[in-house]
């Protein structure tokens, strides 16, 4: 991947958009021409490309003619809308949000759980990247279900504001300068306040009284583990942290899978951090993560009240880990094998 | 219980112990004497009993005298010192701690789930209130498992800082004020910065990687609901909440249990307020059980990955239903019954 790539970035403005930029400079991604773009909303911005300011302009279906790759990082609306006038002009796309990741034709990839599965971005020349939840939760697993294999998951999540991006960071901050002020605040970004609360609401609710967060995180685990029998139930809630998602996971296998056995598989595996020393009262926070790519691992423990049944506590930037860095690192991928 | 029995309680400065005293008034409980008392850290402090200013005094062996009913509101450590003083000068001890709760001897009560324990209470002359873990989790789970038998219960938790009184809802609006001022703060009460962050750890580590609080919840839910053989993991996380703690539960049942059953039930059930309609967005945060002595419960869903399987989510109060009402609810009963 010596050449550089003709690359836009849509939401480039946006908090995801921003990360990715920062972390293709950060790993040297081969960038021949790069184009900044945003929706209406954000379109006219400035940001800060390799020490100099760029105007994003507005993405439309004329502008990616000429451009071989596409990442796309806002939102489902302007995906959908976006995403087939660039194919239709012949580059590839990876995109952060939920519009494709379900489509049959469209690989869903965390790089160190599935990156084989890029090769059939041609089917679609789309890419996408899941839901940050999901990517921490199989970072942790996959590396265990490839000596046994996950036959339940349940999952509790906490859920950083991040999540709904720049936005949803103003809101928590309001929020709480509001409450210390003992003025009123309404809440446009989250259904409740979740200033020194915990919302167990994350995405609107479904007819099975699951939301969509909760669902997303069973069918993507179900899709990038090809396992479409696994059994998951999930609760997401949203706590009051500015970044970085942590997760409570209790994994039944269909063989013994130890504490200790846990521990070593993690130590040695792709993107994970062990954090893991109860007589230290050594493992992950939230703030332990940010502002870096892996997914932190700890309080692992046997569960005995299952067979085979493994506890633990997972925790990543869900702007990096969870959407940008995954990005980039498909896009690297991509560019070596297929660019 | 018509006559004013003479009552003391430890601990009264504190912020559980101030909640008793306001219960007690706000239901009438028939006090004849009231002492207030302390352990060092608070004698001589002022509190407000039925608008008169009284001060606390210092507590130790010699003040139990001609007292019939203590409330001990102290920690486990003034607990494990006073309690058989008291008990030696004829008082029958409830206490909030954690000292006596496992002591086979010792009635461990909620009294929506277990009232009829408290008869032993002659044993040692101590009953004992729960963590308020505990008291949330299984005032919504009996009344389901009185129709069908609890088998294995997943939880994890959402604890609100004032777990540790009145010092961990101040360590919380210290860190938060410091971080918006960009200043240090070095955290005393919690392990680690609880501020915008969540801390899987509630209390010390144990031999087998679990922490205090997450043992307890097993072992208290086993005595409170005789079944020795519950099957349980718990994962305690503190989050940036001052006050009500959740939880994430999911629990398998030896015969079905619907979420629409599982509404029948609780909506009847004593102690629970049932919030739970996801066409309206209605389930409960801790804000919202803040000065109430109810077990809100929504989010009840069919777990499809695993049989007779039921998510749910509930709040509470934890200085009131969680200690200071429970044990006024004890109080009551031992009151009534044989006091």
């Amino acid at each position: 991947m010596a050449r550089g790539l003709r690359v836009a970035v849509v939401g480039a403005a946006g908090l995801v958009g921003r990360e990715i930029l920062a972390i293709m400079e950060e790993r040297g991604f081969p960038i021949g021409q790069l184009i900044a773009l945003a929706t209406e909303r954000s379109a006219g911005d400035e940001i800060e490309l390799e020490g100099e300011r760029v105007q994003v302009r507005k993405a439309d279906a004329g502008s990616f003619a000429g451009v071989e790759l596409v990442l796309m990082a806002a939102g489902p609306a302007a995906s959908r809308e976006l995403t087939p006038a660039a194919v239709a002009q012949g580059a590839v796309v990876i995109d952060t949000s939920s519009a494709w990741r379900m489509d049959p034709d469209v690989p869903l990839v965390i790089p160190e759980v599935n990156a084989a599965d890029i090769a059939a971005f041609d089917k679609k020349s789309i890419i996408s990247s899941p839901s940050a939840a999901t990517i921490q939760l199989l970072v942790a697993v996959a590396p265990l279900h490839r000596e046994a294999v996950a036959k339940r998951i349940v999952v509790a999540t906490y859920e950083a504001v991040s999540r709904r991006g720049q936005g949803g960071m103003d809101e928590l901050g309001a929020e709480v300068t509001a409450l210390f002020g003992q003025r009123e605040f309404e809440p446009k970004v989250f259904p409740k306040r979740v200033a020194f609360n915990a919302v167990p609401q994350v995405g609107a609710f479904l007819p099975d009284g699951f939301t969509r967060e909760e669902s997303r995180l069973v069918e993507e685990s179900r899709k990038i583990l090809h396992v479409p029998e696994l059994r998951m139930c999930a609760t997401c809630v949203h706590v009051p942290v500015f970044n970085g998602h942590a997760e409570s996971v209790v994994v039944e296998f269909d063989k013994p899978m130890s504490a200790e056995r846990a521990r070593q598989l993690l130590r040695e595996a792709p993107g994970i951090m062990l954090k893991d020393d109860p007589a230290t009262a050594d493992y992950p926070t939230p703030i332990d993560a940010e502002g870096t790519d892996a997914t932190y691992v700890g309080r692992l423990r046997d569960d005995p009240s299952a067979a085979n049944s493994l506890a633990f506590w997972c925790v990543a930037d869900n702007v990096r880990k969870g959407a940008a860095a995954n990005t980039v690192q498909i896009a690297e991928i991509w560019a070596r094998d297929h660019g």
